[in-house]
């Protein structure tokens, strides 16, 4: 059972008081639940569309952070188990890193980030930052890039996220925020072979249509109009493209907890839209924003980004 | 490699007959196989969100049918393994009857679609049929009843989808083929313990705001908005509340191909936004949209539906 007596009131939904027990329905768990015993050290929630991404990620970081207090003193043998108690996503704890998968799309991550955050104001987690490592089509960039988002982009190109509420359309501010990307950026530059750049990122709730992809099963549009599209996201400082950015930096902002977006990309879409390349570049590629992340996060758990500040703006739920 | 020279014109993408190879990305086959050996047999695509559902469903097609002609001929004495070559959605082939999850919302269900339309395609399949078996939220009726969606709406409780192509909002218009609906609507109701209705069905991209709940991390409504929301859906004749259907119907229209929506409610969310119930209770609601599903799939295959025609409106890819 999690103790709420002592907890500040929610910011962004006081109906929650009034709740007794909260299911977290998607990842089966509950105020019912020690969520302050069970996940109260959550200082980095890391997460991603796939599952094995997300699997490896968790063993990844067990290895490299295995030196680091609060990762040291989580040590295992064995390789993180999965603790999702629901198939809808899954979910791995090292320590002080949450490792989830967000699956695809803005309601897959929609859901996962209302009961992510409800789980870490329950904890009673102390400034936590949620930071999604995805993979993206660029935009006149080469692959491989790692991009940090600065402002995302909604599908129609405008820089906030439509949100449908109760049947009414709403708009809502999308922000991530700039102190954990300068930092996340810095620590990337440090690396050897990976190219970190700060960007915007344009997300779409559609891989084929949204993107102006003519490759999808129905396609209402023709290249002239694609290239125009893709060219007028250019022009607003949007250099890669992915499905789940405007949301995060929507739900995060309202619910005050950091964000960051840092994604690599896969293709140039300027240059077509199929995803061409072998199984070794795509694992090689996919690898370039968890490294930057780790390196991230070392920073942040030695104290080396700022004495022992992690942030000067602090998430406050 | 899939031959495509007999195969007609694809009717809703042009730009495909350029395309070589295809590659379906989320689901890892492309036209460098021979998807016709591979596919050619499929007469059903049963989909749901959840990975477990599916790979149960599909070992329950395997049990349930194994009298049936064309599955009978797949028996195996293992169960049905997973056949998707990416870790984004599972697959499994029984036979004529394909099994494979869409995770939830509008973009994972439509990534699923796109490519599985153009799979049944590519594979030369005769007259397919794309059924969707969920999970939803009830308005006015009892937990565990089985709708059969007859029009679909979206979030702003219209009849059609929004889908943003390249930047802009189009109106698509979302259809279930009527035929399909009332075969399965008279299967079901042969079967004992199993109330099937038929009535509306909307579709939100979120699970939290979109359908009004006031339990989420962030929430700008309130009960009294809430309820007026969900009377306006019952005025319109909608009976359950889910994340995908308004998209198959798009998507499928688009491509002329079949489909149809099977939901269980778990909730009667006129009472309420949690779902409160045992897991035994949870999976014999779950259980329900399978069983009439597999009646359908059963009276279609030994040709007991309408003589030896499936349905009288064919699928023309």
């Amino acid at each position: 059972m999690t103790d709420k007596s002592d907890l500040p009131p929610f910011p962004s939904n006081p109906h929650l008081a009034e709740l007794n027990p909260d299911k977290l329905y998607h990842i089966g768990y509950s105020t019912d639940d020690d969520l302050k015993q069970l996940f109260g050290d959550v200082k980095f929630v890391c997460m991603g569309g796939s599952t094995t991404r997300m699997a490896n990620f968790a063993a990844l970081v067990q290895k490299s952070l295995a030196d680091v207090p609060g990762v040291r003193d989580a040590q295992s043998p064995c390789p993180p188990e999965n603790i999702s108690r629901s198939d809808r996503y899954v979910m791995y704890k090292i320590g002080p890193v949450l490792s989830v998968n967000h699956g695809m799309g803005f309601s897959s991550v929609s859901i996962l980030l209302h009961e992510i955050i409800k789980l870490l104001y329950y904890a009673g987690c102390d400034d936590p930052v949620i930071i999604r490592i995805g993979t993206s089509g660029g935009i006149g960039i080469a692959p491989g890039t790692v991009v940090v988002t600065k402002q995302p982009f909604n599908a129609e190109i405008q820089p906030h996220h439509n949100v449908i509420v109760a049947g009414k359309v709403a708009q809502r501010e999308s922000y991530m925020d700039e102190k954990t990307r300068k930092d996340i950026i810095a620590c990337g530059q440090r690396l050897d072979d990976v190219s970190v750049v700060a960007g915007n990122t344009m997300s779409t709730d559609d891989f084929y249509e949204g993107q102006g992809r003519l490759d999808g099963a129905v396609c209402k549009t023709d290249l002239a109009t694609k290239m125009a599209f893709l060219e007028q996201a250019k022009d607003k400082g949007v250099v890669n493209i992915e499905m789940e950015c405007v949301v995060m930096g929507a739900l995060c902002h309202a619910s005050r907890v950091r964000c960051a977006c840092v994604c690599v990309t896969l293709l140039n879409r300027l240059n077509g839209d199929q995803v061409n390349m072998t199984k070794e570049q795509h694992d090689r590629y996919q690898a370039h924003p968890q490294q930057v992340v780790i390196a991230y996060m070392r920073s942040v758990l030695t104290g080396e980004a700022n004495g022992d500040e992690p942030s000067a703006k602090k998430s406050r739920l």
